[in-house]
């Protein structure tokens, strides 16, 4: 049960063209977002929530349907908004956006390119942490937020949260960041990969131009799923919640679904090749593999976040092996190497990376308590 | 340098159709096999040596061309076979096997079918491990070996040696289970179904008869091997190979290679599926899924392991993440709780998985003392 009711997103539209990382410019751009709760006289009291690789501006609340009525649509991270939950809307503003190249309103690949009129496909460029947090800048000039309470987010939006208080030190007086890490390792590289290679491989990803073709590479997208849903579950659970039980009974000797874990990643795969853009894919993966604030300070983390002014609350999961306990540690050492404020929290919790989604009592404590002392 | 020079492959025909586990009848078979050292004359000499997921008959020397000169084809496991190595050519007879299913000269879903005269493809038969101790029972008849000095592999490899044991124990006196597991998790399941999933969907695959077609599954096949190998190597291990390591210099914001990581991979993944079967790369995955000796026990492995009647040596390495030492002791503790006569090594490696198939001193040293001890 959603605690916020039902919610509308709003579309804010930037004509300023926007400087990337990766060299390139978007001439203009748009931005879908939803807000719970209400902004106070000073704009004291936002906080800004940032999604991870699949999620989206659809933080919390029930989607309205066209008549504005709710819909079955519940927002990825309700459990923890609303009046009475750790982030309270009778305290805060909350705002949950959807970042460029995103595919669920704001301006992504599946966009038209004002150049051609087309779908920008192939064309739109890859965009980077560093990027999603300027445009989100000024979606906060827009809203007339100088500074935010927090930034916050899980893993991909973690390291938003993170960026937030290097590329803009004066505007944000906390960031939670949560089942992240500093930079992806190898490891996490390689994985993210070869979910790529399965979208670029498949015949109908078009060189990623396959919205002119009138299909998409559901098969890449499809196994990228199945792939990433085996680094957001742990071990311990997937034994817990399917062990080695089989579907159907007996053994088919096939290469049918047969045992429950093959169901359950089939379902997740299909399910999100159905609603997802292979472009969006390609492109959060590799906002993942680029982020690296230390690379410009010879790999010195401690140096790379010196310039931050922000307070930091970093949490991190004691099953979650994609980004592991270690990884927020990392985070935490470099700030505390420079007496910056920081609070720490590992919590147990048997749901891997996928963690930072749960309704956790103990895990919603300590973002209720860090939240509660921040004075507004 | 191969510590025994050339080597030539032999062939042995069964025409005696061979029962299957899946509850089909193989009519006849190939087996194609290489033997190293010599069978004295009790015959109480002979080490089998089983091979895992991508191995074959091939285990060491070098393969002799067609005029009978050394190629540069080296054997997989020729660091541990030769004189004066650990499987002492000098003194054991050692025989490596291409399992049934295949792609290196056994009869595999490549080979023509009786019963139509063209490739089985998507025909042949799923086997298991049980299968093949069957089929390899039958070449140790031929060869007049009526029990092993010793059954031996790692990994896939592994359950074999382990099988052997219980499908005739009067027929193994030792079995040396390296990097394996009494049973597959979960979690191995789905990255097995997530390779075979992207061999499947491959439009190439053409439900398996892609021979027909004058076509091969590569895209799939390639996938399913970039994933292998990532759960093949340790974490520390890719850190410490490739860590972030960007091959072309800056990042180049596109989707072609850019970490050295995704150069390896890619490069192991193209190779493979240039030389392998996709049809046999999903029937050796289903015969790891289906391995499990305790399913007729009621789950209790003790039990199962109570009718061998062989020594075990059994070996884990640290950083195998895929078969982690966990899944070793397992083996032990089942074996220690019977009351039978088990050796264990733990050897401290940062190579993963495939630590079995390295040179390490450490672990080649316990391997020796092992068979040095064993009477012929």
């Amino acid at each position: 049960m959603s605690g916020i009711g039902t919610v509308s997103a709003q579309r804010a539209h930037f004509a300023e063209p926007l400087r990337l990382k990766g060299g390139g410019v978007l001439p203009s751009y748009d931005l879908v977002y939803e807000t719970y709760g209400t902004l106070n006289a000073a704009k004291s009291n936002a906080i800004l929530v940032c999604h991870a690789l699949s999620g989206n501006h659809h933080v919390a609340g029930q989607s309205a349907d066209e008549f504005g009525k709710p819909t079955a649509n519940v927002g990825w991270w309700d459990n923890i908004v609303g009046p009475g939950r750790p982030l309270d809307t009778d305290r805060f503003f909350i705002v949950g956006v959807n970042n460029l190249g995103g595919c669920h309103g704001s301006t992504g690949p599946a966009s038209a390119n004002p150049a051609t009129g087309k779908p920008w496909g192939a064309d739109f460029p890859v965009v980077t942490v560093e990027d999603w947090v300027d445009a989100q800048a000024r979606l906060a000039d827009r809203l007339g937020i100088d500074a935010w309470a927090a930034t916050m987010g899980g893993s991909l939006g973690g390291m938003q949260a993170m960026q937030w208080t290097l590329s803009y030190p004066e505007r944000v007086r906390h960031a939670l960041v949560i089942a992240a890490t500093p930079k992806l390792s190898a490891e996490n590289i390689a994985f993210n990969d070869v979910a790529r290679q399965a979208i670029l491989t498949d015949p109908d990803f078009h060189g990623g131009h396959f919205y002119e073709h009138g299909v998409r590479p559901l098969r890449g997208l499809r196994l990228a799923r199945m792939l990433g849903h085996i680094t957001y579950l742990s071990d311990d659970q997937m034994a817990e919640k399917f062990g080695r039980r089989i579907k159907s009974g007996a053994g088919s000797y096939g290469f049918d679904v047969e045992f429950e874990i093959e169901s359950y990643l089939r379902y997740q795969g299909d399910k999100f090749a159905g609603i997802f853009d292979a472009n969006t894919y390609l492109r959060m993966t590799k906002a993942l593999d680029y982020f690296d604030p230390a690379l410009d300070y010879g790999d010195d983390l401690a140096l790379a976040l010196a310039r931050a002014r922000a307070g930091f609350l970093v949490i991190g999961f004691t099953t979650d092996w994609r980004f592991s306990p270690e990884r927020s540690r990392e985070i935490v050492h470099a700030l505390v190497h420079n007496g910056q404020d920081v609070a720490h929290a590992e919590i147990e919790s048997v749901h891997g990376h996928d963690s930072f989604l749960m309704d956790d009592p103990h895990y919603h404590a300590v973002v209720d308590a860090y939240l509660k002392r921040i004075v507004l």
